[in-house]
C-alpha cells in the first residue's frame, strides 16, 4: 500500500519520477511566440543600434565646440549638412560645424553630441547659434548600446511577454524556437456523467471538469486533447488510458472520488505501468492518485471540481514544467485575513478568497462552502495556504494571496 | 494647439469621446472561451445539484435514528437498498433503515444525512452498525445547494478564467455569449524602418514595435490586424490610416518621434477626422497623439518601444476595454524600493523593475536606462510609477509594483 504524501513530498516524487523528460524544439513565427516559452538562450549577433542614433531633434556637435556657450553668448556653428531618416550619415563635421539631425537619425562623423531644437536658432545664412552647452555623449545612444554580439538577450525557459517579443524583434528573430506544447489527454470518469450540453437526467450530473481542464491546461501553456466521458468500467477505462498514453504526452483523468472508482482507476494504471502515489495530504484534493504508463505521467484528480482546479495547480502545473522548461516566477499578493479561519490538523489547507479594497487595505474575504461547489471558484479571485501544522489563522493575519491568472 | 494632457486628464479625454462604443456579440465554444469577456450576465436556469447528493462514501440515514449511537453501542440499521453512481434512488428510507450511496451519489427519500463508511460495520446479515451520530444535513449537498434558477452566476464584463468555464459547464452553458474582439490596425511609420527578417542598412533599425503591439493586443483580448512599414509620405500615410479606419475598429501608428513626423501624422488625423490630443505628460511617452477618424479612435504613438509599451498599458488598454466591457480589477505587489530614483518634474514617470526575494523581503531594482532601449523591458518583471507632483522616492520606500502579465 502506498502512503498518502505531502504536497512538498508529491513534488519531490514527480521531480525524481519526470524530471528527465525535457522540451521539444519548435519553431515559431515572432508575433505568434507570446506566451510560449523559450526552448534555448537567444544570444544578439549584431549591435542594436547598429550605429551612433541621435534620441531628439537638434544639431549634432562637437561637444567642445560649444563649451561655455549660452543664450545671451551663443556658440555660432556652420551647418556642414542635415542628416535624413533611415540614410547612412555621409558628412564628417569639423571644428566649429554642426549637422542637423532628426530623432533616431544617425550621427555625422566627427560629433559626439547633440544639442536639442529647442535651444539653437537657425540664422538663415548657413549657421545656427547654441544657447547651451552639450557634454559629450548626451542625446545620444551609441552603437551597442542595446545589445552587441554575445550578448544573452533573453535565457531559456522564460515565457514570452509582449516586450521579449519586441526585443526579438530587435535582434532580428523573426522566428523563435520554443518549447513544443505538451499534448495533455483529458478523459473523465463517471456513470453519472453527461456533457454540458445535455439535460441531466435522475442522479446525473454534467461534467465540469472536462471543459475546466481544457481551460487550465491552454492557460498553462499546454495542448489539451478532449477525449470525452468515459463509464467506470474498468476495461473501458483502461482502453482509454492505454490510448491517451500512447498518443499523448501525459494522462489526466477526473472523478473517481468515491472508494471503488478509485480503486478501479489505480488498478489500470497499476496494471498498465506503475502506480506512484495514492493521496496527497491536501484539503481539498486528498483523493489523488498518480502513476506512469508507457512512460508518461498518468493523473487520477479527485471528481470535485474545486480539489480539481487545487490539485492542477499545486501538482500538474509544475509536472507540466518539464516540458516547456518553464522557469517562472510566482508572486503573491499581501491581504489582511477578513474573517479567522481554523485548519483541518494534518493537511495542507487550500482557501479560495474574494479581495477588496477597503481604507486603503486589501482585505482577503475567505469563502466558505461545501465541498463540491464550482461557484466557490468562480466567484472569488484568488486563493492561500495554510500548512499542515498550523491551526488557523485570526482575522487580521498578513496572508499571501496567489491570484487567478492565467500562468 | 491642442494641451498636453495628464495621464489622468488623457483618460477622462477617452471615456469622453469614446465611451459609446459598445461591446458586440459572438457566440463561442465554452471550452475555447478562457480569457474572453462575457457579453451579458449568466443566470441559472436550473438547480446544481440537481438533486441531494452525498458528498462521501457511506450510508444515507436519518440522522434522529443514529443520536446517542457509539462505537460501543451503535446504532443498528436494517439496509433498505444500494444507490448507484447515475442513477436516481428509487428508494425510500423508513426509521430504523439507511442506504448505501456513493461519493456523488443520490440521496434516497426519507434520508437527511450521510455517515462514512469508516464509521459503519457492515454485519453481512443485511444490517449495519453506525458508531457515530449524524447531524442533519451532514454529509450532503443538497438540491440548488450551488446554483438556483435565476442566480446570476457570473457578471458580464469579467474575463473569463479557467474556474468560470467549470461554472459555465455545470449550468449547462456548452456555448457563450462574449464580447467580439476588436480589430486592431497597426501601422509602423518611417524610412528608417526595415522589417525583423531584413538586415538593417546604414542608418536603418528593424521595425520592433509591430511585432511588440501585435503581441501586446493578443495579450488585452484584441484581433491585431499588421499592416506593415508605411514610409514618411503624407500622401501615403493619409491612404494608409483612411483604408484602416474603415476595415478596422481602430487604429495604432507607431513611430513619428520626430518634430516632422509627429506634424505629419497630426495633420493626417486632423484632416481625415478630428484630432484629440497633442501630447500626454508622462515619461516615457510625451510624443503621443490621439484623434478620430470615420468615428474610430487613431492613435499615434511615439517610436520608442519603451514608450509605446507604457502608453499602450496607460492608454490603449482602457480604450479597449469599452469593446469589450472589460471589468477587471487590477492588483500590485508592494516591494521596498532597491535605490532611490529622483523624479522629473512635471511628468508622471513610469520606471522597469527587477524583483528579488532577499531575506524574506521583496525587493524592486529599477532598470536605468537611455530612452529607447528595448531590452529594459525584456529584462524586466514590471514597473512603478511616480505622480508628476513627486520629486522621488529614497531607496527602502514601499512602492506598488504592477507586475507585467497578460491583461
Amino acid at each position: 500500500m502506498l502512503n498518502v504524501l505531502t504536497p512538498d513530498e508529491t513534488l519531490k516524487l514527480i521531480q525524481r519520477e519526470f524530471s528527465h523528460i525535457a522540451p521539444i524544439r519548435e519553431t515559431v513565427e515572432l508575433s505568434r511566440a507570446v506566451g510560449r516559452v523559450l526552448y534555448e538562450d537567444v544570444e544578439a549577433t549584431e549591435y542594436v543600434p547598429g550605429f551612433d542614433r541621435s534620441t531628439v531633434d537638434g544639431y549634432a556637435v562637437r561637444a567642445a565646440d560649444t563649451f561655455g556657450c549660452s543664450d545671451a553668448v551663443p556658440a555660432i556653428l556652420e551647418i556642414a549638412g542635415k542628416v535624413l531618416m533611415g540614410e547612412a550619415a555621409d558628412i564628417t563635421i569639423r571644428e566649429g560645424q554642426c549637422c542637423a539631425v532628426p530623432t533616431g537619425g544617425a550621427l555625422p562623423m566627427g560629433a559626439d553630441s547633440v544639442v536639442m531644437i529647442e535651444y539653437a536658432e537657425d540664422y538663415g545664412d548657413g549657421t545656427v547659434g547654441i544657447g547651451k552647452a552639450a557634454a559629450p555623449g548626451q542625446n545620444v545612444i551609441f552603437k551597442g548600446d542595446d545589445v552587441f554580439p554575445g550578448k544573452t538577450v533573453l535565457k531559456k525557459g522564460r515565457r514570452l511577454s509582449s516586450q521579449d517579443i519586441g526585443a526579438l524583434a530587435a535582434i532580428g528573430k523573426a522566428r523563435v524556437s520554443v518549447a513544443k506544447k505538451p499534448r495533455i489527454a483529458i478523459i473523465s470518469t463517471g456513470d453519472e456523467l453527461v456533457s454540458p450540453a445535455e439535460i441531466p437526467g435522475a442522479g446525473q450530473v454534467r461534467d465540469v471538469n472536462g471543459a475546466m481542464l481544457y481551460a487550465m491546461l491552454t492557460s498553462f501553456g499546454a495542448e489539451p486533447v478532449e477525449l470525452g466521458i468515459i463509464k467506470d468500467d474498468e476495461d473501458e477505462l483502461r482502453r482509454a488510458v492505454s490510448r491517451a498514453a500512447e498518443s499523448c504526452d501525459g494522462v489526466l483523468l477526473s472523478g473517481g472520488s468515491s472508494v471503488g472508482e478509485r480503486d478501479a482507476a489505480a488498478k489500470v494504471i497499476g496494471g498498465l505501468g506503475e502506480l506512484l502515489l495514492h493521496g496527497i495530504a491536501m484539503k481539498p484534493g486528498k483523493p489523488t492518485i498518480m502513476g506512469r504508463v508507457f512512460g508518461k505521467p498518468v493523473i487520477g484528480l479527485p471528481g470535485h471540481p474545486v480539489a480539481v482546479y487545487f490539485v492542477s495547480r499545486v501538482v500538474v502545473l509544475p509536472l507540466l514544467g518539464f516540458f516547456t522548461g518553464l522557469d517562472m516566477p510566482r508572486y503573491t499578493v499581501a491581504a489582511e485575513l477578513g474573517e479567522s479561519v481554523s485548519a483541518n490538523h494534518g493537511r495542507a489547507q487550500y482557501h479560495c478568497v474574494r479581495l477588496a479594497k477597503e481604507q486603503d487595505k486589501l482585505i482577503a474575504h475567505p469563502i466558505r462552502s461545501k465541498s463540491g461547489l464550482i461557484t466557490t471558484l468562480a466567484g472569488a479571485d484568488g486563493y492561500f495556504s495554510i500548512p499542515r501544522d498550523c491551526e488557523g489563522l485570526q482575522k487580521g493575519a498578513i496572508i499571501q494571496v496567489t491570484l487567478w491568472g492565467e500562468e
